[in-house]
């Protein structure tokens, strides 16, 4: 199979190939609102259709009880390894929606960049393997190995049914490797690959005071108010030292070596580099340890919002009845997601003050995981980001959470490359989301790349390469 | 004149009544919304015309830059003294409107209540004066002692306009003394008299992070972020001992004799009362005072909502931008609300963490104030009270402000008697805000009995009693 015609084809599509990611953009299906459900499943079928236009042989979407899973293969390379593609295809609000230039949810192209939300997270990374894999479709009528694409709509929300679909579904899915595009690179020419990512875990927590709202005038002094008592939790959540003060919270942090945090050191941003992305003047946090070590194997407690009493235009004088407080955690080795959580709740009840009741929940537990950087699968990535990027990647963590990793690993025992496409300035979660149009078509081609030397390096299972179809079994 | 006509026209005029307080009840002029400036208008203008219909002689809608003031006189009783009859048309917001068994501005009566936003606080507490004064034009044609009402539409954004206009004012306003209904009593048959308010200061803290939205998992544990940053400047506002940590905020606090702490204990509402009122089981606050000591001689720091990043439904992973915070101060004599926004300002700058700005801003100050409990025109009340209610008041002190009080001493040089009609269990400012109408007709009753008393007991003064029209000189 000739690599140049699938390049080519590629480079002479790139008009139409950004045409389509707008169209793909412009769906806005955020998965955390549960008013979008419509708009996830029209972006579900789209992407469906758009997968069996450009010749994927078998195409699902398959329902779930939260958003569709969008599956999509071609397994005609006999004796050849089966690479699975994993992305998703839901997003975040937009919000604040005054901040973006132009609306989230309408993709334009400025200068060398396309806007919108999900451009970089992650529909723009996704569909840089969609269009590798037309590019070969469309030339050689083959792929050079077996591919799996498997795309959800809940990554936003904690993959929550992804997650036991892949444990439901080993057979069906079973691959020599999986590859997602959902990090990113140091900078246009420096391509990077995250072998760690964070666990994570979200939480709210409610206090409840007064049953009715109270005349501060009248009451202000003699009842405990839970904006007041909601802030001083939180307050008491992190030390002067920036560590989290749940008792027992760093008993399972794993220390790394000098050695380990020598390379890390060398190979990831400084902390000017850290501030320059979040464009701050100063950092904050856990101190003895980089930024970079702070954001990937130091854990941390964000607060993500707080609301309470009055909180729209002019003054009201009352004590609320309740304050309610999101926050995350992020994870690492060897840290469990459950038992944090068991951990926090025993917390915040030990704290709260007789006078007000407090309440917690927790959700979308994702465990840490860490890759092996001298798998060929990885090894592979390198090779192929030299090719479509001109420059080996580095290896880096990443301080966020790709839940799907760790199952990848646990049910289908397969490494997964995290072969990342954005930038650090791409604003993820963020107004005014962009994705890098070069990024873009040299996705492209590096994905052309990986195909045809996975199809060479990966060990190929018989099982896998049979086109069994097991897709016939899903069970959703 | 006879007493009897007009409280025999009253008593025969109640249903009337009830159904005018509802039409008033039924604008939805939020002083605290600006979006709701017609509705205020269209309040003013309503209240203007049924004061020109009960046969008021002089009645002017005065423009202010904020929200007009009603004002109304009649001034035919020659060389008897001048009352003038304060009370505030403007309500709150009825939020949070899912609380409301009916919507607050649509007033019903339930049992022997009417239920509705401003329906004690302070539409139907001023609407009784009204009705007095109407039950003697209709039967008399005149009234006992001269009359000058002065209703205003910005009392719960702290009477910005109002006070200024006092100021400029004086000649025209020239009375003997005030009075003004917009207190509470104990209960239905245990009337009060408030002879203290707690001044105030309304305040906002805003803190600014990073300039754009951070993904959590990215930059978690490297950024400051100002929702925890807030939390903790709040949290670090009170101590351990429910006391404000500003330094010199208790300085001018005034202490008082353990005579009158006694009084109070005697004759104001125990620990139990309070907390029954509040419906909550535990008091909180200073230690060393009663609840009633806490909200009525002692000075608190309230917050009254709260605000940052993510609130709405679902998860977002973010590090957010910034966060506000809404307080009220409530102060005490000898507080200066000035000079205890001067430290507040200074301490939140200080206090602030270099990784986020701060700022904040004050408004509505409201000095404390005393009313001398010998006064004739506070003396003449508790006859009135005895008349209309079957009970002499008690003297209490109350937590909330009136900032017209001030003015009225200190550019009119006379007393305010605080003759309130509402009831602990009223919920003002709160969901379902109700008007006992037993309550309503006997403040009516109660006024009949204060105008035609008033008339012998306060001390005329003569240029007062001339009827001198000084309202043309109005300079709003």
């Amino acid at each position: 199979m000739n690599i140049r015609r699938p390049l080519a084809y590629a480079r002479a599509h790139r008009q139409r190939f950004v045409t389509e990611l707008k169209e793909f953009l412009r769906f806005p299906n955020m998965s955390s609102q549960t008013a979008r459900a419509s708009d996830i499943r029209r972006c579900a079928s789209w992407l469906a259709r758009h997968l069996q236009g450009i010749g994927m042989q078998w195409v699902h979407v398959i329902p779930t009880r939260g958003n569709p899973i969008v599956y999509a293969s071609w397994q005609g390379a006999k004796n050849r390894p089966t690479l699975l593609i994993y992305g998703h295809y839901d997003v975040l609000p937009g919000e604040p929606l005054a901040q973006w230039k132009t609306p989230p949810f309408s993709p334009v192209v400025r200068g060398r960049n396309i806007h919108g939300r999900g451009a970089a997270d992650d529909k723009g990374q996704l569909f840089s393997h969609v269009k590798a894999i037309e590019s070969y479709l469309r030339t050689a009528r083959a792929l050079p190995l077996n591919v799996k694409c498997l795309f959800e709509g809940e990554e936003e929300i904690g993959s929550t049914h992804l997650l036991p679909f892949i444990a439901r579904n080993k057979n069906a899915l079973r691959a020599d490797a999986a590859v997602i595009s959902d990090t990113k690179m140091l900078a246009p020419d420096r391509p990077a690959i995250s072998y760690a990512q964070r666990g994570g875990l979200r939480a709210e927590i409610e206090v409840l005071g007064p049953r009715q709202e109270l005349h501060s005038g009248t009451f202000g002094g003699a009842v405990l108010n839970p904006v007041q008592a909601l802030c001083e939790i939180i307050a008491s959540l992190h030390d002067e030292e920036g560590r989290v003060t749940i008792p027992g919270f760093y008993d399972d942090v794993r220390e790394w070596s000098e050695k380990e945090r020598a390379y890390m050191a060398r190979t990831g941003p400084s902390d000017e580099k850290i501030l320059q992305d979040a464009k701050i003047e100063q950092g904050w946090g856990e101190s003895g340890y980089t930024l970079y070590e702070r954001t990937t194997i130091r854990p941390a407690l964000t607060l993500n919002g707080i609301a309470g009493g009055h909180n729209g235009p002019g003054v009201k004088g009352v004590i609320p009845t309740r304050a309610v407080a999101k926050l995350s955690f992020r994870l690492v080795p060897d840290q469990d997601p459950e038992r944090i959580g068991k951990r926090f709740r025993e917390h915040i009840a030990r704290i709260t003050p007789s006078a007000v009741e407090s309440s917690v929940r927790t959700q979308s537990p994702v465990q840490p995981a860490l890759v092996d950087r001298n798998h060929p699968a990885v090894r592979t990535a390198g090779f192929a980001y030299k090719k479509g990027f001109g420059a080996f990647p580095v290896f880096l963590r990443s301080g966020g959470s790709i839940p799907v990793v760790n199952a990848f690993q646990e049910h289908l025992g397969i490494p997964t490359v995290l072969m990342g496409f954005g930038l650090p300035d791409d604003r993820i979660h963020a107004p005014n989301e962009k994705f890098h149009l070069p990024n873009f078509y040299r996705a492209i081609d590096t994905s052309i790349w990986y195909l045809a030397a996975a199809a060479r390096t990966l060990r190929g299972s018989s099982r896998a390469g049979r086109a069994e179809r097991l897709e016939r079994e899903w069970s959703a």
